[in-house]
């Protein structure tokens, strides 16, 4: 595979042309290929909610047409000139974020994904429902080898997501940990947390999901809307991982946590959090929340992946299905991520 | 002083009889003295604005008659059998708490103040307001040399709250530090964050304490109700400690904070928090709490506090004028705490 050989005029993605409307085929052009940027073949995109909330704009800030898809894997064609650590071939995977300044505090701390100016993947961007997708050389992560890269994809952001904050927040594998919402983020925290050597809740509203839970790594189930339940654990977890996009009794999963303990957002919840300090204060905890994690915690996890064969558990759609697969994650389907394969 | 000569057979402290009411005298039968437990003549107390809550019952727990105080200091007079570590005649103080279970795991592991039985001075038992308080031996923490005891009460409370913090949340010297509100709290925490090594900034309501506030250990300040300089200074501070007991725009102060920046209350807010997770997830931080410091970060503090010399600024009453300095701290007055003279 040579630089030149892959050259394209334009790039084509399936692209949504008006709010929630279905994926069509489009071509853009991608202009010239910038000093410190990769171009990667897409070889497999997962679908992330993100995805979703975005062709139906409900942040209010999608640009049509709009190609969704932030969880690429796929081999680098070009490199720019001023690239450091990649080679054409390689095999890479770029989830929520495709850029940063590389120079604020942030980023020189190592904290690129708190950087005032990063990029995000797919908004006012073209994303990864495509042949190709350009991301500065930084944000694309090479794949180490022992991970089936089809199903690597979702990693880059719904495992990362739930990853980074394991390192982030000191986690320990003495602590107790519950994660609320078994999906595409949910399941992989529970097979992160299990290899982590944490004592491992699940939190669903669906108790049908039980034994599956237990199979991906929870050592106890509970359903968060069983008030009876929660109060049975009250005081008892270190640290409570909320993935769920759904509002919840924040108040009384808070009463879930023991003294120092700490209720962590990553999935978009949509009202604000009513938090009293009576529920903070006396037992001194706290609530957070975090993105995605940086380059180097995202080629940490994937090591930590690779050690403890820890991966998605994927359903394989061919892109030129995306409209099928869109519609699976929007019935609530999905078991627990959706993969495109851009070569069928 | 012997024991024994110091045995009374009542207390006698100022109590109010029913809610809001001015303080009178009021004698009770203490009981005999637990095993470990130490009886403490009192010397000085402070006057928090949680006596004031307390006296009106704004949290509905109060017991009439009801005796405040509990920023006490004063010697040693009697001592149970099972005391470690305290003889009669030393000088002690005592703050919010005065006891605590010993063995659960908050215990154990040094955070008394955590413990799921620790016990109120205040709240359910008399205070301080009074000749006599008795308190768990591990509760009444020695005075090192060298600190004026008619001015340390105040840091048994307010002290060790906005103390305990920089403790237990790890705040650097190179960080930049918030105070929320200039109080009996707030203006000790200029001073503890000033001899940190911070960068220190006063969020008061009232611009008229600009020069005070700097005097105090501040080297900027700012309106906390003014949106502009707000925003002027967004993403710039660390942390930000509340020791403010009012509804404030919390999402602006949110934005105040740069990326792993953490609001943090000791002050008891009136109503819930209204935080949004989008003013939490993309720049990692968060929003805490926490009580007084365990009787080892009180210990840590006072050291401290004789090695910068960091005392209350106070205003001192005779104790038979209670209610004449209750009027003061009620008529917001207090430059920046009282505390009353039992010799008087």
């Amino acid at each position: 595979m040579s630089s030149s050989a892959s050259v394209l005029d334009t790039f084509t993605g399936w692209a949504a042309k008006a709010p929630g409307a279905p994926l069509e085929p489009h071509s853009y052009d991608p202009g010239p290929l910038g000093g410190e940027e990769v171009e990667v073949a897409v070889e497999y995109c997962g679908i992330c909610h993100s995805d979703q909330s975005m062709i139906d704009n409900e942040w209010g800030n999608a640009r049509y047409p709009f190609i969704p898809g932030h969880e690429v894997v796929g081999r680098i064609v070009r490199v720019g000139e001023q690239v450091r650590g990649l080679e054409l071939g390689q095999r890479v995977g770029i989830g929520w974020y495709k850029g940063s300044c590389m120079h604020c505090h942030s980023c020189m701390e190592g904290a690129h994904q708190l950087c005032g100016s990063v990029k995000p993947t797919i908004v006012g961007s073209n994303g990864g429902f495509a042949d190709r997708l350009r991301s500065h050389w930084a944000w694309a992560v090479p794949l180490p080898d022992g991970l089936d890269p089809s199903l690597v994809g979702p990693l880059f952001c719904a495992g990362s997501t739930v990853f980074s904050p394991l390192l982030e927040f000191d986690v320990k594998p003495t602590d107790k940990v519950g994660v609320v919402g078994i999906g595409g983020l949910g399941h992989l925290a529970l097979g992160f947390l299990n290899a982590w050597g944490c004592e491992v809740t699940a939190f669903t509203s669906s108790l049908n999901k039980q034994e599956e839970a237990k199979r991906l790594g929870a050592h106890k189930v509970v359903a968060s809307t069983d008030s009876a339940a929660l109060k049975a654990i009250a005081g008892s977890l270190d640290f409570l991982l909320v993935t769920a996009s759904a509002d919840l009794d924040w108040n009384a999963l808070i009463g879930t946590l023991g003294g120092k303990g700490r209720l962590h957002f990553v999935g978009i919840v949509p009202s604000a959090i009513p938090v009293h300090v009576f529920n903070l204060i006396p037992r001194q905890r706290s609530l957070s929340g975090s993105p995605v994690g940086s380059p180097a915690n995202m080629a940490t996890m994937l090591e930590f992946c690779a050690r403890h064969q820890i991966l998605p558990q994927v359903e394989m759609f061919p892109m030129s299905r995306v409209n099928e697969a869109i519609d699976h994650l929007r019935a609530g389907k999905a078991r627990y991520r959706v993969v495109l394969d851009a070569s069928k």
